[in-house]
């Protein structure tokens, strides 16, 4: 083989993966931008009460799905993870909705998630599907969902999500079975899990644990600085992204271009090394993956650093798991591909493709703990392979922050049970070591993106405050019977979701709250117009002007919208009874109650409106209406900017 | 070996067993009534907010420990996992509480747990670290604690209970580590997987998969009957346990007795069998515990029921889950110990003895699960030991009705991860058939208990009720500045642990809800005696005569007694004021609210007491105090008798 081959291949390497990376980049810029990315942040965020239409539409699964595929085929430093977990909530919403009526794909018999709860917990179970098909672990995708996505917890949902992965197991399990005759290609290799180190002897002493805590520690360290660098990178990746879609796919090339250099290049820094002569696989290397890639070497050799860098980065992984195999790896081709994966992973996540972050973590962790077990190799018994698994929790500890469920995915990845202590006390370790610099990497996102995302326990500050304090602008209410024109106006004028409804004389003693009504509810009312001249309770009759299923949920960015009204001026002076849509038993706090207990009843009861009432008596019925906005810190500290929160990265 | 040898033998036996047992019992009778039982009912109960002293008092402890101790050791059909979950709490609650002050057991840096929620958190991980001990399943115990024990979840506790039994796993690891030399006699045995079946081959076919699906559907069937003759048992036990501390014991030695007769009488019932030529083990057993126990067979022949009766419970499984000895075991012997077996394990919960049921659920599921291996070895090739494994988890399901944390438990005692989606399916399965019949073994004892447990989710028939059709009762409130004499006559003619306090002109404008005052913080300020003459509003200033912690919430138990005060007769026309001691904040709901959304609210955020307030103006600004009791069904349908409730078991 001469140079010019060398520079013929590698033209052919980069140029396949830029053509790959445009393709991904051009279905994201174009069709679906929310696509871009894991897609955790926004399926957490949703699952938290943030009803954003792209999040789960139909378009950005279709990108997802594709833009996943083309983008790990680009060899680009991202894991198919998070868009699986991402891909599994669409597919969720999808059929939440009863399918999607823009591109004629509607089922009946899918009608029945009409209600926020049940639509919720429909995605939760999605997501959950999402993480056991992507690491063939069903319980850790139950406790994934449960953990990461979900903000609310019940036993029903446990149930739920249970059901939905006992489901993917199965099924994977039966392709798995019918695959495993070679019917599909590469699919199923490796059977239920992915890379078994169950073979390694996992006995250890006090000096391993000690050099374990090491390793958990500064993983930990590493961890949270791989957050604090995304989030730098995400913030310049936003401006440019923000030229436009063409330098949106620029910037995908220009990554994919240093990643393609990266893989062909760093490799010649590697010496060639001898090929084991009791390996039971075939060194070098024939066919797509495998232990030892040849490279540039002669027979017999094989270079360790291609090994890494031109294999799958799944396969990569099962290399730097892989037991008995001590000396396979050099220590300095292993600080190379550490630094070199390490960077890329952070510069690759942002740019406009589908991309997972739990693969470059892994491939960084792995690095990272093979590197350390090659440096205690002389005092510490374990297995280097059994370092690359603990390294690799110590990163996925250090920058996602979770821990039962890394724990049992970890777990049923890799079926060392035996290894389980010590897996569990590295993530204690970089967990708590990388919580004292910043926060989770998906929190740390979905902040980002100004999702406003309820926290789980209220602010110190808001002790300070009461209810009252955050209300803001005039309210504006109804009266129970009230005029069409003056609805119409309310509803053109604010983008309020929620109106308070006050009963006045006659038709109560005094001025009293009725209850809350919602602007879709409104607008299916003003649709059926049934409207009457005077100020007079029409009751219960009315309803039966409509079905029930007027009155569901729509899909999102479904539903009657504004425009789609059409009420002449005669109308305008009409009234109508909104008692029958009214909701009666709102969540009401009083003016004085404390902020921070107002926030947990909020949250804790995943609420959209609460209404402030008074605590004096002859006031008007309602102070405000608190929405998510109202409990933001953004919002509470644009309001009284001499309170000192505590600092919270 | 002659027959009077045998009935030697059989004295020696039933005597020690006996013996054994009466101790359990006269320790259960006289010291600790409370530890009688599995210990979780209660210490769910606990942490869904019941707070009954004697649950997790320190001599409940002692008797749960070392009566578990010897009721194991008598040969009851019991398992240490409950009780050591009870354990587990009980430290947990010691510990929280500062240790005891009436054993002289007191720490000053354990005195940080004085909340109810930090409490609640400490007991739960308690409760996870019992699990993880028992078991030796560190997650498996995390996901017990949320699934089945604790009411509330929040992340900060899954992040705790993981703390928890990661330790556990590391000081369990070191004590295997260090009694794997033979220090600590048995103790250790197994290592960190209690049963391991991972050799066993898990290939299956469709044909195994329907076999599993049968196993679950009939094991679910066989859970629920389970679940249901313990509920009849347990209502005949309470009437003969009422009767005094000798009736329960004579009911121990009755129970004892028909065990020792199951054990030592139903073995004869089995004929010997060849010992297998091919075994690794020493075949007849030699020593305390083995396969293949020889009972009355001569020399190279082995007793199959004496395998199982005649061995721990424990041993007893691991016989069962045994692979590739499909013949060792035959079809009548499996059927004798399963029915023996089922209807001990029945019979024996509810005598006075720490009594888990674990143990008792996998011993008769495994034996079912083997006798449903053998009866379908021509059509599946699913070994044996697996089918014992699939048959305690249908069983598991079927009781217990957890999924995930079984699925977890299962996992970690068996170390077989290939197995993992047909535990999960038969989980499933038997969960689905046993739910339709009726509820948990462990709600059902709460129930039978009747310990006002707060379900999850508010009955349907409450959607019927608003808020104020439950309040009973003339209310009795106070002033905001209130007569000594007063508060003491409520105190002494009420049971109530809130109290609404108004303020009235002329301390504000109208009759205002000031908030409301705990019955523990009133008996502190009564006791300091800080009194005036006049009604003046004394302020902050008479907080400074109290330290912080006097108000912090005591151990259960303790805390100032009614009877603790001394107030003489001039005092009792002196005024004190309450607004210091009062929470300015409660949790409040209009009257016309609904039922179901306000018991929602009380459950979801743990509350206590909560206010209800009057919708109209111009009456007294508080309607009632509700509390746990008024959302039991046996209250509100004893008010409302024309209301039928779904049928709910």
């Amino acid at each position: 083989m001469s140079k010019d081959r060398y520079f013929a291949a590698f033209a052919a390497f980069a140029g396949c993966n830029v053509v790959l990376a445009i393709a991904a980049g051009a279905l994201c810029a174009f069709i679906a931008p929310a696509a871009a990315g894991s897609g955790i942040p926004e399926v957490k965020a949703y699952l938290n009460g943030i009803d954003s239409y792209s999040i789960l539409a139909p378009s950005t699964l279709f990108v997802k799905i594709f833009g996943s595929i083309l983008g790990v085929s680009a060899g680009f430093v991202v894991g198919k993870e998070g868009p699986m977990v991402h891909t599994g909530a669409c597919i969720a919403s999808i059929l939440g909705q009863g399918g999607s009526r823009r591109y004629h794909l509607t089922w009946k018999w899918l009608r029945y998630f009409k209600n926020d709860r049940d639509r919720r917990d429909l995605i939760t179970c999605g997501a959950a599907a999402g993480v056991a098909a992507a690491f063939r672990a069903p319980v850790g995708g139950v406790l994934f969902a449960l953990e990461e996505a979900a903000s609310w917890w019940r036993s029903a949902l446990l149930w739920r999500t249970f059901f939905t992965t006992a489901v993917v197991a199965i099924v994977l399990r039966a392709f798995i079975e019918y695959c495993s005759t070679g019917n599909c290609g590469l699919f199923g290799q490796g059977g239920l899990i992915m890379y078994d180190v169950s073979s390694a002897q996992a006995s250890y002493s006090g000096a391993d644990i000690l050099a374990v805590i090491l390793l958990g520690v500064i993983g930990g360290i590493l961890g949270s600085l791989y957050n604090f660098l995304i989030d730098k990178v995400l913030r310049i990746y936003s401006i440019i992204n923000e030229w436009g879609a063409y330098f949106k796919i620029l910037l995908v090339i220009t990554i994919s271009l240093l990643t393609s250099c990266c893989a062909f290049g760093l490799p010649w820094l590697a010496q060639c090394q001898a090929c084991p002569t009791d390996s039971s696989v075939s060194c070098p290397t024939v066919g797509e993956s495998g232990n030892y890639e040849s490279f540039q070497c002669a027979s017999g050799y094989y270079n360790d650093l291609a090994s890494l860098f031109l294999n799958t980065n799944d396969d990569a992984i099962r290399n730097l798991f892989s037991t008995s195999t001590k000396k396979e790896f050099n220590i300095s081709s292993l600080l190379i591909f550490f630094v070199a994966i390490y960077f890329l992973g952070i510069i690759t996540y942002g740019i406009a493709i589908p991309s997972g972050l739990f693969i470059p973590v892994i491939l960084a962790g792995a690095c990272y703990g093979r590197l350390v077990g090659r440096l205690f190799e002389s005092v510490s018994e374990l297995d280097t392979g059994l370092y690359a698994l603990l390294g690799a929790a110590s990163f996925l500890g250090g920058t996602m922050r979770m821990t039962v469920s890394l724990c049992v995915i970890l777990l049923e990845l890799t079926n060392d049970l035996l290894l389980l202590p010590l897996v569990m006390l590295v993530l204690l370790v970089s967990k708590t070591v990388a919580d004292s610099f910043n926060k989770g990497v998906y929190d740390q996102i979905v902040k980002l993106k100004g999702l406003p995302y309820m926290e789980a326990h209220a602010e110190p500050y808001m002790r300070q405050l009461v209810a009252r304090d955050v209300v803001t602008g005039p309210i504006i209410m109804f009266s129970g019977i009230e005029k069409v024109g003056t609805i119409l106006h309310a509803l053109r004028t604010t983008g309020h979701n929620g109106f308070p409804v006050i009963d006045e004389p006659p038709f109560s003693e005094s001025a009293e709250l009725c209850g809350i009504v919602l602007r879709s509810h409104l607008l299916v009312l003003l649709k059926g117009k049934n409207f009457s001249r005077e100020r007079v309770i029409s009751g219960e009759e009315i309803l039966q002007k409509y079905a029930a299923f007027d009155f569901a949920k729509p899909g999102s960015g479904k539903g009657i919208k504004l425009e789609d009204l059409d009420i002449d001026d005669e109308e305008m002076d009409l009234y109508i009874d909104l008692h029958p849509v009214t909701n009666a038993s709102p969540y009401t706090v009083v003016e004085t109650m404390s902020l921070a207990k107002a926030a947990i009843l909020f949250r804790q009861l995943g609420l959209r409106h609460m209404c402030v009432v008074p605590k004096s008596q002859g006031r008007p019925p309602i102070v405000g209406i608190l929405t998510r906005h109202d409990f933001m810190p953004e919002h509470i500290l644009g309001l009284y900017p001499h309170i000192k929160p505590h600092k919270r990265f």
